[in-house]
């Protein structure tokens, strides 16, 4: 199926999670397998000739696009958490959110110096949890210069922020006016 | 590769998250291809015949193995997820922790009457949230039957408890002694 398929799947609701923000639902993509196959067709078919090593996904919708894309494409998965939820031993990262810090880990074995980690979540907004995956990656030895994206809100600025740090976006499907 | 490789690919972390429990760490499944695909090879295998209509995972390592599954079977997948996670309209249930309850919400239109759903998580040990999962899941007539698991802990008694709510359980390797 076509992006814009996708993109019609799509729900949006209104003032949530606080008033004037569209939140753009990626949940409704999975319940529709057509939409969810389909989206995983196409990254599968965009970073398949690039030949990654592993795919990272950021808690917890990055694990419902990412995971599956690691068994297309017979290449590992690593999951990057929330403080407190992996067992072995981890680095941090903290990144700014419009009010306070939040923080995110990664086991300290899960990337080898060189390896080529996509990265790969639902939605790029402002970029701020991927600067801090790529971060925690980079801390590792890891080469990252590549993400993936059901939805990009390109008005938000975060492909320009990743761009400065030398990581490309690929998305299936844009929202403006956010 | 056969169940045992998968076995002797997850890493035990002893006394985590407290003193004396001995932590079966689905994560080094995942980093490792060759597990993380057999793994998914096995379930396909198993569940592939039985015919079901969606795939429910729970937030978030459920959604590790549940999405790629839903993926492979070319079905939909549903997550079931911790409060306030969901933007449309959920229904919600709690369930008892060791200390204190927890919760867990799915969307209100996530199942339709009749379809046969299939819960998928990690690891199997008391069972309380695969039972809060197909609480929900029936509420919105959804019928649950089976539930999938890369790890049980048989000796803390969760197959039965699910067999007593009409649910069979099937689990790719087993750790006893906990």
């Amino acid at each position: 199926m076509p992006a814009a398929y996708i993109k019609s799947v799509i729900k949006t609701v209104p003032d949530y999670p606080k008033a004037g923000i569209m939140f753009r639902d990626v949940t409704s993509v999975l319940e529709d397998h057509k939409a969810y196959s389909s989206t995983l067709a196409h990254m599968v078919e965009l970073f398949s000739p690039m030949g990654f090593d592993k795919i990272a996904g950021t808690e917890a919708r990055g694990f419902l696009f990412g995971a599956p894309l690691a068994i297309e494409l017979g290449i590992g998965f690593i999951p990057v958490r929330k403080p407190n939820k992996l067992p072995r031993e981890v680095i941090s990262e903290s990144y700014e959110l419009e009010y306070g810090t939040d923080c995110l880990e990664i086991h300290k074995d899960a990337v080898k110096p060189g390896e080529r980690v996509l990265m790969i979540d639902d939605l790029l907004a402002t970029g701020g949890t991927m600067i801090a995956t790529a971060n925690l990656i980079r801390r590792l030895g890891g080469v990252v210069e590549h993400a993936g994206f059901v939805i990009s809100l390109p008005d938000l600025g975060g492909e320009q922020k990743l761009l400065d740090i030398g990581v490309k976006s690929y998305s299936i499907c844009e929202f403006e006016g956010e």
